[in-house]
């Protein structure tokens, strides 16, 4: 993989990652990002850390096409992000980030614990051409991306102050996407969210995903030599979808390139059956869960959460779910599994 | 308070409560509820119950005004859920319940622990009125509704399945309400959800709403002799509210008459002031915290999620909300807080 970095004028950093070295001049920038304001704090009652950024709430919200802050820079034309005529991949600091190098002072608050809201908040753009998703991306570029989280991680991760990295990928306006442009999303935490605090404390006991393994029949959607695709039998969304390779790798790191293969192959299969599902495109939002800093033991797996449970029916977060943390799911895991391998 | 106890014609229970005796005859029921079938499977890396209703897909889903089944019965008319003429508040067991009595068989799974889904899921009817919501009931009205919850639990907890009970209330169809009639719903659980678990815990630690108390100046939203309601300083959600008792109180039981009346008085400010808000009527999900069984340290509050962050934008949970359980929020809690005071 071929790395270019170039600083963009307000002070951001952008990384062209690709098969060919990316030597095209750079065109005008955009208006610099604002000044970022983030502080976290810490919520007493469920003991975890909630993130504020209040400069967010003017950040770019759907804008029309001939506008999309991630499409290549045209001469005369809207310049965008990325100020190049083209690229592969391109990863750059968000211009609102939840979470930042400088994230500026934290209040004086009353009763209230908070901390600097250091970090990072990356997007990554799967392509130049502003049409397409993951599944109509090639399994040579799904490939790549799998090789630039990895390099993230490794960037990252070389900040001691980053505690957890979680690549993701909110896609469709039902999950609140504000750009359609094919992207994803890194957020890198300075604390261990509970999610991953919880999975690292169960993989430390034993990887359940290798435990299934030779059990998944029922629940496989699609599968290469070292690698799985499948509904896990504890699904909390319908048509919920975890991939993973077959052995215990804790950090996107450890994989080899067989493994990056398999998971490029089995991402497209995976995000196709979903388009196929319900004959439109799926609105999800899809996770990379790796190891948080240091932790050896780490199964890393995508979990995707397809947010229809039915035509036209949305999975709806409510009281249960949001005011308990205990999901209530109404498609069966076996029965989702079934439909999807069959697509 | 008065109490009338109705078994239907399918083995379901209805409740009716009222300042008055409820006298009014029975008249036709409707259609008898189908066989539940719930059961639970066991996540093993988030380390939760996820609870599995197959039956809930063919749910009533956003029906003609004049088949409300939560409206009163009218002779000749659609036989709902309520038999009768008219009532004050009524309860009933779901039609669709994701925990029952009788969950019926747990199914054989290859690799997951499972359990039946023994439990109970009830309806709270509010009102016989079709229109309104929590803001234009009555104080008298809020008054018997959290008797009927404090109620609720006295007879729920009296079963030795039920670990922990959440009355919630899904407002909205951005949050998925399937019937607009004004009316909130109990979920009983056979184990004691992650939220509420995990609150437990810090409440065993110290009351921090207690703590903070002397503290809220910037944070308050409404106050009365013996209860509060406040912008948490912590808050996830945008314009999020909590109403709780100045003293400690595990149980809805546990309240004396004059918490029981500021708290009522609260609950029309909180829900009054969300709807001037936006000027519209504010999609929410509120939920009641009280004690799991035997829990004699925990602080009750009412926790509500309002959906919108500001007027036409919903605040959508995404990658890292779902995927790492760590919040984003886009407006400080102290900015909420002055927004809603001075509404």
């Amino acid at each position: 993989m071929q790395t270019r970095i170039y600083h963009k004028a307000d002070g951001r950093t952008l990384w062209l990652y690709g098969r060919e070295p990316h030597t095209l001049p750079a065109q005008e920038e955009g208006e610099p990002a604002p000044e970022p304001h983030s502080h976290l704090r810490w919520h007493p009652v469920r003991e975890e850390w909630v993130m504020y950024a209040a400069h967010r709430q003017g950040r770019t919200f759907l804008p029309p096409p001939d506008h999309c802050p991630l499409c290549p820079a045209r001469p005369g034309g809207f310049p965008g992000e990325i100020p190049f005529a083209d690229y592969e991949i391109a990863v750059f600091e968000n211009r609102f980030p939840t979470l930042s190098r400088n994230p500026g002072p934290v209040p004086e608050l009353p009763a209230v614990k908070a901390a600097p809201g250091t970090g990072r908040c990356e997007v990554v753009v799967y392509t130049s051409d502003h049409q397409g998703s993951m599944a109509t991306l090639s399994t040579e570029r799904r490939e790549l991306l799998l090789q630039v989280w990895a390099q993230r991680f490794h960037d990252l991760y070389a900040d001691p102050t980053i505690a957890a990295i979680l690549p993701f990928e909110n896609r469709g306006v039902e999950v609140g996407v504000t750009l359609h442009h094919p992207h994803g999303q890194i957020y890198a935490y300075p604390f261990v969210p509970p999610v991953l605090e919880r999975e690292s404390a169960a993989f430390s006991k034993r990887s359940w995903i290798e435990d299934l393994t030779p059990r998944l029949g029922d629940y496989l959607v699609a599968q290469a030599e070292t690698a799985l695709a499948f509904v896990p039998p504890f699904a909390r969304y319908p048509y919920e979808v975890w991939i993973a390779p077959r052995v215990r790798k804790p950090l996107p790191t450890d994989l080899n390139p067989t493994e990056l293969s398999d998971l490029a192959t089995l991402l497209g299969e995976v995000t196709g059956r979903y388009d196929r599902l319900f004959g439109r495109p799926m609105p999800y939002i899809m996770v990379l869960h790796a190891a948080p800093r240091g932790d050896p033991t780490f199964h890393l797996h995508l979990e995707f959460y397809p947010v229809l449970r039915a035509p036209g029916k949305l999975k709806y977060l409510a009281g249960t779910e949001v005011g308990a943390g205990s999901f209530a799911a109404d498609v069966l895991p076996e029965q989702a599994a079934e439909q999807l391998r069959q697509l």
